[in-house]
């Protein structure tokens, strides 16, 4: 009978045996969130943004129904490639394995998959959340109750503003997900610096983020993740007045179209990238690459000084 | 001190022994989805679908305050017979044993008993979900929970149309519960085939299934249930008319005679009932005994060429 | 590095080494709950009330970063007296201690700490909830989702009626927490006794509680709080006219001021505080004072008998 236990790059293999800091990618954004070809390119500078910064990539995704940590470069390139990758969630992924596919893993899936393999941080765009009028349809993304069981930090640029932001942190705090700004006492908005809404907390160094995860881990009270906020700098953002304009076009777009469920985020990333001129692609490029490299620097400062390697806390 | 740790029937206990495979079976449908006496006999014909199908049914309830796995003729007999018999969901089960109270075990509580007890397959006719209404209620089935943290195939007609079924999809996202139709993209309405709504995954025999119990195992990612969507073939369901006038009267009723709780479904199946002439009983009785045979045969093809029995993890 | 594991006060080390039954207590009552100097008063006297009943308080609260199990007289003074305390749910623990904070305990967290600690019995005044138009605000208090995945006894006078209760108690179904009243059918309102809501469980003695509590573990299918609502008697509550007159106007206070989140449960206490007079502070603290004695006894029962002392389920 096949074994669907999780395979790992050669590079990972490396980085477990040595006990070298890593840090998880997704691949959702590679198949849905960029388009062709740029996605390829873009994920490799995403991996050399961690490499730049001292850690090992691990980007996540399935090939003919295997879960791997640590895609080779030919994987990404088919999973960027294909016509149709479909979109994994944790509750996906032994559906997909039982049917051999290929599949591109969200940040649920993603978080959950590198937390299995001891992976302490993970990098992306921006999380999932409560959608607009969820209190009608019930669309509230699955990342929120994933990584309310999924010990490992988030690198992220906040929520997109295309969902309910307001209700998404309300849905945080119940869930007991922890949420911290980097640097910042407000959450940012994804593509712009500033999202409207105050923080409790905010950490000033991944030596403090590092001081989380090790918290968390002696205390034993707690197994979620934290949502690590890191806005771009005012002078990269996208223009406030540009990116109100295009979310209210795009949402009555939505509407006028009745597109709903796993379409809304990909339709609505490609109307900001074609009404923005490409404007906003630059921006969604900028904050995974800035995150990837604020999660390297935690996941060395993670590793640095502790006996067992943070990469792995359990090591292979 | 009164031990209360989960007991097991002759049969049950004899089957863990030989690494034979096991189907659990809930008693709810037996003391309050069915009328007195049918109830007795179909519960005695679900068993022998079961063997029928190469598997031994476990049919778990509480009698006296003790959690049975395996309940014998006697005490299902018992649980159908009585005026009025608890309905246990997971967070009763400890209260009841505290009371020493007879009671019937609901979809949530069946699955988490039976995946604590090792077994890996549960046949039921349709599932609780988020009620009509629940963003002012709050009424939002326990079952949907419980999957979401318990490992364990549920063969199952869909959810019963008296609920919202698409808000009811949307929590099953949210909260990680796999869902697939059984050699069908869409999901069933219970009486009726078609329920109304895509499925994004389909599995089409035992064998499929049983390699989504080893994948989830083998993973290590998730820990929640896969919903097995197995619907009625057209020719046996209610007929989609009847049906959809059935469930519109009855709604009607519910809110004149401001019925709501736990009484809503017992209500709504006895209005079904008796609306029908008999004939949405029929079905309701067709159904459970399909996903009974099913889930033999996943529970059969699970078991087939692993070492270590599907029936029970961890054999006793 | 530093070691943030969970700290325990000496008369907890001790009742841990002897085998003694522990009640678990929170701060936020301390810092938040109640007004200055009040607030160390009787901080001394729930501890008392626990003394009087045979167990050992274990008052919880973080200082200077450390979770402390057994808050020393000192320590609670300086939370008690402190300008500004953080309140900490579950998620904040780890950041807290990343930042070396200072830090109340909500019920949420103290439950979770002393799960975590071995404790199995919690007394505290009343439980979070969800808000009233939460369906529009999001606003429901992480003590559910806590209490869904922590196996303790919450002993407490139900919510706090500034809250959806109806709402309240769905959710507490629909997440898998156990809720019972003790010696009623009735759930209580906080200050008045009875809430207007009907109990499916009632428990009659701390025998009965304690049965519940082996039979959770010997079971071992759930992980759930058990809320045991032990309402004031009726000659000791405050007068139910004052108390829906005073939460009208309290109502209409937070709508007209915009007050919101965090802010609430303060402020309508405060209100709740002046508008009577006094009369609804000494009622909660009554409240506190007879649940700290219940969970004493309960601790107690819990421990006569068993060779495990319930008070922790693996002695130090
Ligand atoms: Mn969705
Ligand atoms: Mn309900
Ligand atoms: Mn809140």
């Amino acid at each position: 009978m096949t074994d669907f236990a999780i395979r790992y790059g050669e590079h990972v293999t490396r980085a477990r045996r040595d006990g070298r800091p890593v840090v998880a990618l997704e691949s959702t954004i590679i198949s849905h969130g960029l388009p062709h070809p740029d996605n390829i390119r873009v994920a490799r500078e995403i991996e050399q943004a961690v490499r730049d910064n001292g850690a090992v990539p691990a980007t996540i995704g399935m090939i003919d129904g295997e879960v791997i940590v640590g895609l080779e470069d030919a994987q990404v390139e088919r999973l960027a490639s294909a016509e149709a990758v479909a979109k994994l969630s944790v509750r996906d992924l032994a559906i997909a394995a039982a049917r051999r596919s290929d599949g591109a893993t969200t940040v649920a899936a993603t978080s959950a998959i590198a937390a299995a393999a001891g992976i302490g941080v993970f990098a992306t765009g921006g999380l999932g959340g409560v959608h607009r009028e969820a209190n009608v349809t019930y669309d509230e993304s699955a990342d929120l109750t994933a990584l309310a069981r999924t010990p490992i930090v988030v690198v992220c640029a906040g929520v997109k503003s295309i969902l309910d932001v307001g209700a998404t942190l309300e849905r945080l705090e119940t869930l007991g997900v922890s949420v911290a700004g980097y640097r910042t006492s407000r959450f940012p908005g994804f593509f712009i610096t500033d999202g409207g809404f105050d923080l409790d907390w905010q950490l000033d160094s991944p030596e403090q983020v590092a001081d989380f995860i090790k918290a968390r881990a002696d205390q034993g009270v707690a197994e979620a993740a934290l949502v690590l906020a890191n806005p771009l700098p005012a002078d990269e953002q996208l223009e406030p007045a540009l990116h109100d304009r295009t979310l209210a076009t795009g949402l009555n777009l939505l509407a006028e179209q009745n597109i709903t469920g796993k379409a809304v985020t990909p339709f609505l990333l490609g109307h900001f990238h074609s009404s923005t001129e490409g404007r906003s692609l630059a921006v969604n490029i900028r904050i995974i690459l800035r995150n990837a490299a604020l999660a390297a620097q935690i996941a060395v400062a993670a590793t640095d000084g502790s006996t067992a390697p943070v990469g792995f806390a359990v090591p292979a």
